[in-house]
Parts: structure tokens; C-alpha cells; sequence
């Protein structure tokens, strides 16, 4: 049905049999796809099944059939700490699958926001930005106050007591008194780069075909 | 700072006077700005200050200074049931008056599936789409998955009893497993509409300035 | 009290000896019972006290004396994705037990709807269903608007973040706005098992002694 | 697309004029339809329109174009206090307009428990029972734990402080212990009638047409 | 301060190492006295101390400086489940070693009650009940409708899903429509049988020292 | 069943009708009993149907066939502040109905503990205490540390902000560190004078017939 | 106890003739107080009694036999928005009221965060500062990091949906990721300059007598 | 930027590769710094690349190039029982470290509330009070109610059940009726050290440098 996006795999609870069942089978049909969600320790059990297959570990992502894609346009990929990373790379490796130029600006968070300002260039003439944060989550607001491009809010699950596995950080997002936020669930590097290549390659007028 | 978007007044909890002066202060300076959730109540206590003032009571939206301005790309906003309608007008006159064509697809929830479908042509070939449902707020997650742009969706907190006031909703929409789906607050059409308004505007070749 | 229903035993937090005594007990008095919740693990420890025990892994049930028994009318159980299948062996090997026909359509969820729509055939002329869903958990919604048949919900707690352990699948069936929908908790398969077996044989003539 | 059943109308929030058009356009079509949660007050407002629709003030019910139907089966209504008594009678007129019979057994609460075992023999020969009950919500249990039919229990937002509302009866009633019961949003009695009807409708030969 | 009561240390997170430091001051100065939520584990690391220490692993209690002690009145401790039983042997002992009678009466929980009903007579002419019950927690509101002494209630974090560690059942306890009921926190067996033996005590005549 | 045991009312969410009818029938038979949680309102438009009635404002309750009663030893109420007060006398007046004496020590929560001490002998020699405090709830904790007697813990929901309706009183009280408390639910004033005067009648010999 | 400290009264929930009591007591006895959270309508009701006493309507607060004061230190109270406004009252009016030099500092959310850099100079030589701010809360956290002194934050419940009546603020606030911070409960204007005083007053010099 | 304080490293969830070069980079640049929630386990892994670092266990606290430095003023930091120990001495070792006096005051919670009056004029003549406590959180508003300085408050996430991981003292602490209190995450030992430094150092004429 979706024509010119990879298939996409969620690793989580997926038996080891079944999941090497289903990458053969997209192996062998040739076929261009991600498994997201891939501790090193799953992917040390499969990886002997085939060659075609590249493994990310901090982004946590598996790419079956890689292909040589020209990149498109320009997101940035900001995070407030550096605890932030591992999501962030899920939706910064997510994108460069799909096409899209990806620049990552990361530990730029609020209690230190002057690092915010020194690199705002490079957030600004982006298409559409993905902004990571935990604890709090206040980057977003604070970005989306100071720039005119779509804003995909990820909250992160960094932080302790009061956080509440993140919950605190998606209701500062949802709550967000700056316009041009929308938020994924927590922890959702994928979703985000997922939306934010829509967005992006919609900028870059190689938009999906429909 | 933002350049070619209208200013935006958030009207609810703002005292009268407080609020006629801010519309007579665009008014003199000729900015053309809508203001949200105004009451028909307050529009009544402020309409006689300027005839340049247009309201509309069902999506709760004065535009100041209106201007005639070319229409681009196209929106589909989209909703579950008819209760859901106000929040879907507050995204559409807002992405209206931002200068983006809109197409109004309401009543088409998951209860009675087959209306989404018959419906289906009129979603398919916008730019971005806003999903407005209430209740258990399936409705986004059935779009992302039979379309290919991106899909803003608008928790309402239509419902009763375990709703608990658009929080089911809202769950549903952060945990859809259909990509290519972002959440705004509950309720929050203006959000949806701005969001998807800087979204369109890029799909059309007409981005902001940055 | 209750005639003609196997006994069940709710396995998890019950201490090995214990358990076994209960076991021993039953298959002396050549009583037809069902063990839920048991892990591989607890079934290794137990399994030499007796050949007259069958366990099913997927399922996590354990059949004591289990009986030739003729099935009756139809149950649907059906997935919304592959995670959620041990929940629905769960229901699907209780209601086996119980002496009902079952038949199974899994990975069918609403992020990609076509897959229900080409299995619509299969579902529709049950007397039951019960539909297993975590994430968002909107698949009972939609099939309870294309049957009309009682559709018996069991949110799972496949997801994370605002997930919440299968609070965000459990609200969400709860606020459906299709009727012919009510909701067991979070992952009890046998519970969806044990009602739709009591409905199954009412629609098939066969109920229970009362 | 469903056959043989009266088709619903949620009232709340809708505007009058909306609800006029909607009824109007029914009983001209002269299809039997119900509208359920209608305040007296909204009552009082449309029912100059037509002679041809009965209303039921405790049910808070409209029934559109009522016809005389043969009752079959049976289905016992019971609640724990009398302040369930309004969610009670929208399950039991939604299951008479539906065509089932209806006996009603309230005010058999926990706290007095031998007024439920009193009426034990009405209850018992039901083909499915509705268990209404607020506050601790206990009484579904108690019922599955001494009868073998299906139990609908639904908990009302009767009570005060830590009842939140209904949020403690629905808990108390998805965690049952007792197996047989399944549960619909809090105040919802239409559901549970509907429901209610389809499984007593499959134990009387009268199913649905599929 | 207190007079005629032992001593209470909580174990749990407590240092081995302060432990031993603790316990061997008690014997030392010959104070009886009990530490509540000690493991087995913890038990094997301290046990060779002092032979002055007695300890129940189902209960999890140590009593150190045992006194024979002359036991008055009753006080029934009643169980809805199996699964309950450590919870409420922390009660039973804790009662004990307070010098009350105890009589146990497990597993009569809603779900089966007419064990309920054969065990009404060992219940009824106690002083005082502590009533313990996880999942739904109906039992403290059933016994409480039938007798007319306090009932203290004890809800367990036995369950799962919808349960949220003991939540389900606390709400349900402090929601009773029965008249007589108080609750302690979950799972808290000590904080039960201590108030209850304040309340037999003063029943017996044998009232604390003020 | 309950022998010596006035009947009890609650009145909310009653119809004024059906209000009326309990009240005339119980007069006629001569049963004493009270209705709680009558609001001035209601009394105010029952009031003409017998003069064997006695309000109580403050404590909202309503006395039907008073008795003449001697009271038997003593249970201490006691408030944190004064906006307490209300809940506390609903326990005062259940208590003083049901033949206890009641010693009443208001407004000396911990904010000024000094207070508390100063009162401390009116309360250390109540065969019971009833403790009642909103905002955060602590008083309770603070009087089982200081005295030897049962201490029934009553949660108010006086407060604002992160009080939730009484939800931070009651987590406090549950969460006790000192021994001899238990809990009823937010605003619960007749729940607590209930169980207090079973206990109280218990310490004076006084106990309920069973 | 506490010496050169005004007396404080809450207003909210207290009946009218008991307030007149309270002050026309201070009143007498010459005392220096504040009634905080008085709405104008209960001053109308109550400023007959003396003339002794001046509102501030914005703050909803009454001062009670007001004092010449010389005023010490410097406290800055900020705001996100204008409707966060009357909260920010509150903590400046008494922190006048308490003699310290107050500087304000509105509407200068992290949504348009330029303000904020606009007005630093003025918040950074204060002593202590009180952030108010509802919807996401972001503002102490960002002022927290540029500056070098306590930031007392006070969440308010401006804001709808997932702001959950300040919730969402609250949390963002107490996760913050900036050091320096602490918070006191959404909407307590009062407790944020009670303590800010006591903060500003040991900088000054000026320490309350211990 | 902030002049005067040393850096502060956040340890939990940091690899200790990257872990390292932080602390060598602090260590050749001469930084003094502080890495807090060090554990053991990490401390041993990194504990070889420098003789410039100083770990204290308890307070999980590594100090790196730490300097001999003047303490001022007095913190008293206060405890409701021996579990809060950890995170008090959390607070203490961060006073320590950047130039305070501090005494400590440990297990003086509420249940024995003479061991706080025992202690009280340690305690009262300090600047400023970190006041940490689990279960119920009662302690920082009973010392409010005595002290005139600012309290610091701390929940920890000691208790179990209804404690819900230290929300319940949260709660507590937010909702406290005494005045001069303000609250930190649960658990945030530095945090609250670190603001109760700024506010001693301004007590103490040492202020922070604008
Ligand atoms: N309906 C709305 N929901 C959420 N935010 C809004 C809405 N309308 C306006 N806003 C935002 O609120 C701010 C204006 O608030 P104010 O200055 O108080 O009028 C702007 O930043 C808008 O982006
Ligand atoms: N998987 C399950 N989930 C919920 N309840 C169950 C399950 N398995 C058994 N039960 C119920 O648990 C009770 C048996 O518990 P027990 O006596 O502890 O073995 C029976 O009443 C069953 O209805
Ligand atoms: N009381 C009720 N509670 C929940 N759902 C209802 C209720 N009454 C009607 N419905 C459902 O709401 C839908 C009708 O909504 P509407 O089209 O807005 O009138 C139908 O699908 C009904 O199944
Ligand atoms: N606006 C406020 N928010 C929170 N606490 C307050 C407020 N105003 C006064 N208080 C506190 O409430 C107490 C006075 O309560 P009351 O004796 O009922 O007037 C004092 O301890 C004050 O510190
Ligand atoms: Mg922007
Ligand atoms: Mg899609
Ligand atoms: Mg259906
Ligand atoms: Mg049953
Ligand atoms: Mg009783
Ligand atoms: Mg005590
Ligand atoms: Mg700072
Ligand atoms: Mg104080």
C-alpha cells in the first residue's frame, strides 16, 4: 500500500525464531526495511543469518538490505542532555534511512540555554526539527518560541522521582505555550523521525506518493 | 521574530478591558491576529469597539483585521463524531486565515468504519491531515495507517466515566502503532491547525521565513 | 456448586509443594481442571508428579485429567498484532478446554486494516469474539462496528510510555463508541476465555446447568 | 449494515436544532430509534415535534417511532444501592426496546447481603445478568461467584472522595476474582443493555442476523 | 513512653551490619521486641547472634527477648485468597506476640462464599477482625454488612493489570457501603494486627497504660 | 441483624419523594435512626413531616426518633484546623447518637503543635481517638506517636492545588510511620463515629450484641 | 512563638461571622495581618467592621492594621504569562506587606523568551526570586540556569486538557533540570513570598529573631 | 557563567567510558567538581584514573580535585528516620563541599516526636533546614510550625504500598499548612543542598557572586 518507505520492525518481545523467520523472508524478497528497538544482545543471536544487514547500537536499529539513498532537505535532531542520545540517534538513524540530511545538535538543554543560542544557525534553516528531552522537557517550548519550521516533541523516560518514567516531560510538552509542537510517546525516536521524514521530504518537494 | 504568520491572542481568562485594549492596540497597528476560545458572551461585551473584527462562534475564533489572502496546498481536517465538530473548526478557520485550503471530512469514527471509507479520496491527497476524535479516539490511528502524510492528531475530551476528560483519548493517540502520527493537547484544534498550517505551507513550496 | 465447568487454578505466587498438593488432589479425585499463569519454569518442577497433565507453553495453562471433549458453536479470538498472542492462546486454550470451537486471527490491528477486512469472513459468523489488543487498543472498536455479534475486549500490556503497563489499550476499550463491547483486564486472557464460553453455549444451546 | 436493531443517539452535547433534524429525519423514515442520556430539559424542548416518540425520564430515554415488539428470554437487572437505580433502567429499557425481558432486583448490595441471597431465584434463571454498582462496586463478584451466566457489571460514579468518580468501582470490577464478568465504562447502562441483549437474544435462538 | 508494648524495627533497607548493632542492644537490655519485614535472607545473616531471637518466615517477623505471655480475648484474622496468607500471618503474629488470641479463617474470599458462610460463626464472636484481601478487596465490606465489631482492612498488592500493586484494592476498602471498616495501607499486616490488638485489649479489660 | 445499632440514611442524591417515604415509614415503626450528609436545603423541604425529627446544620445530619441516651466512656475528637470542623462533627453527633461521649479539641494541627500539646490531656484518657485534617494530613501521625489508644485517621478534603480533593491527606494517613492508626475515607465523618463507638463501646463494656 | 512575623488567615472556606470575629479581634489587640485568599465579594461583606484594613482585589488579599514599613533586599517576581498574574500578586503583595523591596517582572514566558532576556538585569540582582508560571512551567528552570540565587517556583493552574489544573506545571517544575530551584503547591502565591521573605531578609541583614 | 560553585556531574545512566573523560578533562582543566549518585560499583571502575578524587559512599558523592575551603554559616539537615539517611547525607556532602557548616539531625520523625523537641535548638539556629523524610512526610511542616527560617523539604521514596514511591510524601509536603517550606524532587538530596547553600551563603554574608 505505502509505496517508497521501508518496512518497519519493533524488536521488543519478539521471539528470536520468529524474528530471524521474518528478516530471511525480507532478505530474501529483497526487500528495503528497519528493526527498531535491537539490544546488542539480540542482535549478536541473528547476526549470523546474513551479510545484508547493518547494526547501530547506540540508536538500537538494525537496517536489512541497506541501499545507498541520496539524502533530501535538512532536519535537525536536538536533544537537552546527553542521556537524551540513545532516542535521539533512533530517530536521527530512522531518518537518514528514509533520505533525509539529519544534523544533531545535542546536550543544549534549558538549565544551560546559552549552548541553545550559540547553536541556533543550525537549527534554524532546518525543514523541521526533532527535539529530545527529558527531566522537564522544556527544550521544545523554548525552541519553538524562536523558530517558524514543524516541531516533533519527544519526551524522554531520564529523570527520577517525581518524573514518573517520563510522564512529566510529556505533559510539559502537551502543555506547551508556544505554537507549532505536536509530541509522540515517550521514548519514540522512531515515530518521530518517521513523521519528521514526512514532513521533511514534503519541504523538499519529494513528497510521498500517494 | 515570526515573520507571515497572523499574531495569535489565547482569550479564555483574560478580563475585558485587559482584552479590548490589546484588539484596539492591533487594530490601530493594522496586524492582522486571531484570538481563541473567545465566548460568544465575550464577543458580544467587545464586538462594538472596531467593524474590523470578523467572529465565528462555532470554532470560538475573532479574526482581527481580516485579509483576503490566496489559499495553498490543501488540509483535510477530519473528525469521529459530530461532538467533535467545534474542536475541528477551531484547526480549520485557523489553518483558513494562515492561507491554506481546507477540506472538512466530520462523522467518519470507527463505530461505522465504512463512512471513513466512502470518504477515503478527499484524505488522501491533501498535504497533511488533522484527526479530531473524543471518546476512545481510534480514529488517527486508522488514517496513518491507509495514508502516507503526516497526521496530526487532536484529542477532545468528548466522552464520560473513564474518559476522565479527554485522557483516554489522548493515551490512545500517543500509543497509536500506525507511523506518521504526532499528538497535540486535548481539546487544542488552534495547535493542530498552526502545526499543520507550517506543515502544508512547506509541501507547497510556500515555507516560512526563516 | 458450579456443574459441568472445569475447576481453575490461578498459578503465579503459589508456592511449588503447595501447588503440587493441589494438583495431586485433584488428579485423585479425577477432576477436569485448567492451572493459568504457569511458566515453563514452574512446569518443569511440577511435571513429574503425574502423566495425566497436558501444559501448553504459549498458552501458560496446564490441563489436569484432561477429557475427549465435543466442541460446540464458534469463537473468534482475534490480535491486533503478534505480541499479544500468548494473552490470546490464553482465552483461545480456555475456551478449548471448556468444549468451544475457536478460531484464530491474529496480527490483524488497525494500523493496517486491510488485513481485518480480508479476514472479516472468518469473524463475522462467530457467536463471540474477543479481541486482544495492546498499544492504543482500538481493534475491538472497529470490529464491534462491522459485527454484530458480542465482542469481549482484553487490553494487553504490549507498549510503552504512556502506555502505562496497558492502561492506555484498557481505557480505550472502555470508551468505545461501537456498542456490543465490554472489557476484562489488563492480559487475562482466561477470564475473556471463561465468558465467551459461556455465551458461545447459550447461542449453541448448550448452557449451563443452572 | 446491522439488521434488526433500533439505531442510538447519544444526546448529550448535541444543540437543539441538530437533535430536531436528526429525529425528525427518523421518524419520516419511520425507522424505531432510541436516544439515550436526555435530560428532561432537552425532553422539554423537542417534544412538540412529532407524537410518535416516548420518553422515559428516569432512563433518561427516548424512544423514536416505538414499536410493539414480542419480548424473549430473560435478562436480570440488579443494583447494589438505589442511587444506581437511573444507570440500571438505561440498561433495562435499552434491553426492552431491544425486545428481551427484563427483571429488576435492586438495592441487593454487599453491605446487606442477605437481601441478595432473598432474590438469588429471580436472578438465577436469567441468561445473562446486569450488575450495577458504585461506591466499592463488590456486588458483580459476589453474584459471578454463585451463578453460570454471562455477568455485565457496570460501575456507577455513585460515592465521594476516594471513589474518583467510579474509578474505584471499575477497578474493584476488572479485578474480579470471580470468572464470568465483563465490564463496560462507568454510567454506562446502554452499553451494558446492548450488549446484554445480544447475548440473551444468541440463549433464546433470537440472534442477530449476520 | 508507651508502656506494655514491645518495640517495632522495620527491617527492610536496614544495613546488616546496623541491624546486628540494633538487636544486640535489645537483648542486652532485655527488651522484648519484634522486627517486621525481615527476609530469610536477612534472617540467615544475623541469626547467629544471639539465641534470644525467634522467627517466623512465613510472616517474616522476628521476635527477640520471647516472653511467655498469658493470651486475652479474640481477634479473627480472615483471608480472601491464598495468596494472602503472608500478609496476614504478619497480623496473626504481630497479635500474638502482643498477647491476643487469634483464630485464622483463609481463603473465604467473594468469589466462593458460601466458605464464607460455613466459617460465619468462628468470625462473629471475635472482638475485633482484620479482614485481608487483595484483587478486588470485597471481603472487608461482605463481613462487615454481617457482624457488628470493627473490621480493620487490609488489602494486598495480590493481582495484576488493572490492580496497580493493591490500589484496586485499597479503593474498594475505603469505599465500603458497610458500616464498621477502616483501612491500613497495602500489605501493611503489622500496622493491622496492632491496632486490632489495641482494640481487643480494650475490649478484654486489659486496656493499654495511659 | 444489627442489634442496638440505630439505622442509618445517607441522603445524597436521594429524590425528596422517596426521601420522605423512608423517613415517615421509619417514624411510624418507631426505629431510631439517622440520615447523614443532609444539606440545609433538603431539610428545609422535609421538615413539616413529623416533629419527631432534630437537625443538626453543621454536622448536616438529621436525628429521626431520638432517644434519651446514657452515655458510656469517652472518644476525643480532634481537628487540624477549623475548616475541619463540619467532618468532625458528622463523627461527633454519629457518636453522641449512638451513646458515646464525645470530648471535642479542634483546631490544633501541626502548623502550631504547640496547641496540640496543651490538649494533650483531654485526649490521652479517650478510650479512642477520631482524627481529622485536610491539606496535608499530618495530625494523626502525630497523636499515635503521643498516646496508647486506637486513633481512626479521617482525611478532609479542605485544600487546593496538588491536595486533589483530599487524595494528599489520605496518602499521608495511610502512610503513617507511628502504629495504632486506621483510615476511612475522604470527608467520612459518619464512618469514623461508627467504628469509633464499636470500639469505645467495647473498652466500656458496653459491646455490641452478636 | 514566632516574633516580627505578621499573623496570616486563611480566608477561603471560613463563614462570614466567624471571619468578622477573627479580625475584629485583631483588630482590638492591635496585631498586623493578612488574610490571603479573600474574594471581593467576601470583602464586601466584611469592610464595614473597620477601617482599619486595606484590599488588594488582584492579590485577594486583606491587610489588617497595616504598618509604615521600611522596606529591605530586592525580591523579583516573574511571570510567564498575564493570566499567571494574580498568583504573582499574591507572593508580592506579601512580600510587601513583610517589608521587602519587591521588582515585577510579567509575561515573559519561555514562548517568547527574548522578554526574559529583555528584563535579566532587573531578576539577577535580586536576592531571591519567585517564578510563576502555568501551562508547561518551563520559566523557573530557564532563569534558573542564568542566574546565581534561590528560584522559588510556584506552578499555576492556568492552562486546560493535559494540564490537569497545574499538574503539568508542578511536575515540570520539580524535575528541572537546572539546580537552584525548589517549589511550593500550584496557585500558593502566599507560600512563595513567605518563604522568599524569609530568604531575602537573612541576605539583608534583617534575619528573623530566633 | 555562575562564578564560584563547582561543576556538577548527574552519574546514573552516563557510560563509563564517556564517564572518564568527563573526569579526567575537570581534572587536567583543575575543576573542582562534584559527580553525584555514584555508586559503588561505578566508583570502582573509574576510581584508577586519578589520586585527585575523594568518594564518600553513603552520600554516593565523588568530589573531584577537592579543596580545603572555609565553612560558613549553618545548615541543619534533618531526618524522619535512619532509611532517609542516604539521600540526607546527599544534601549534607553538597553543603560540605561547596563551603557550609553543617549539623545533622537524624531519625527525629514524627511517630517519636520528642526526639525532634529534644533536638530542637541544634536545629533552630541554623540559617536554613534541609528537612528529608519518607512514608507520610510529616517532618518539614511540624518544624516549620517551630522554626523561623527556611525549610527545605525532601521526600524520599522510602515506604511501600500507598506510598506509590514517595508521592505520598511529596504530597505532604507541597499541601503543608505551616508556612515557610518549599520542596524539592523526591529523592534530590542535592538539589536541596545545593538551594539551601544559596540561602545560607546570603545569610551568612558569603553571597554568590552577580
Ligand atoms: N487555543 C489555544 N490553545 C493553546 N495555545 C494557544 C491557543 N490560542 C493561542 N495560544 C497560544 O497562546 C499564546 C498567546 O497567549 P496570550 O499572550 O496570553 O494571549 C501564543 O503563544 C499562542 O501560540
Ligand atoms: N489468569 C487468571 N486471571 C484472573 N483470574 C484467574 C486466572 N486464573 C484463575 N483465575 C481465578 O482465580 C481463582 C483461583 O484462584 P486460586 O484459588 O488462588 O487458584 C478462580 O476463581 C479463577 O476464576
Ligand atoms: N449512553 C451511551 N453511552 C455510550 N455510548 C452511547 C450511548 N448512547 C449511544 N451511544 C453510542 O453512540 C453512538 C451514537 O452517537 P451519535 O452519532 O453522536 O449520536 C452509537 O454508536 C451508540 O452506540
Ligand atoms: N494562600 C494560602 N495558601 C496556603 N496557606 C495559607 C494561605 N494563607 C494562609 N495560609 C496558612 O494557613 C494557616 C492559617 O489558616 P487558618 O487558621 O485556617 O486561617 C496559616 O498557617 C497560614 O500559614
Ligand atoms: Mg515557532
Ligand atoms: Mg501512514
Ligand atoms: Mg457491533
Ligand atoms: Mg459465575
Ligand atoms: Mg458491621
Ligand atoms: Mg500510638
Ligand atoms: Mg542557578
Ligand atoms: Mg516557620
Amino acid at each position: 500500500l505505502r509505496v517508497g518507505y521501508p518496512e518497519v520492525i519493533f524488536t521488543e518481545g519478539k521471539d528470536i525464531e520468529h524474528l530471524k523467520h521474518i528478516l530471511l523472508d525480507m532478505i530474501k524478497r529483497e526487500i528495503t526495511a528497519i528493526a527498531t528497538r535491537m539490544s546488542k544482545d539480540t542482535y549478536e543471536k541473528i547476526k549470523h543469518i546474513s551479510d545484508k544487514m547493518i547494526y547501530n547500537e547506540l540508536a538500537r536499529i538494525l537496517v536489512i538490505n541497506p541501499k545507498e539513498n541520496e539524502k533530501v532537505g535538512k532536519v535537525a535532531v536536538v536533544t537537552g542532555g546527553t542521556a537524551d542520545i540513545p532516542v535521539a540517534e533512533e530517530a536521527a538513524v530512522t531518518l537518514e534511512t528514509f533520505g533525509n540530511n539529519v544534523v544533531r545538535v545535542y546536550d543544549v538543554g534549558v538549565a544551560g540555554i546559552h549552548r541553545l543560542f550559540l547553536n541556533l544557525d543550525k537549527i534554524k534553516n532546518a525543514n523541521c526539527i526533532v527535539a529530545v528531552a527529558g527531566m522537564e522537557g522544556a527544550l521544545p517550548s523554548v525552541i519553538a518560541g524562536l523558530v517558524d519550521v514543524p516541531v516533533i516533541a519527544v519526551p524522554t523516560s531520564i529523570g527520577y522521582g517525581a518524573n514518573f518514567k517520563g510522564l512529566s516531560a510529556l505533559l510539559t510538552m502537551l502543555n506547551s505555550c508556544a505554537a507549532g509542537i505536536s509530541v509522540v510517546n515517550i521514548d519514540n525516536g522512531f515515530g518521530a523521525g518517521y513523521i519528521a521524514s514526512l514532513i521533511n521530504k514534503g519541504f523538499s518537494g519529494n513528497g510521498v506518493i500517494k
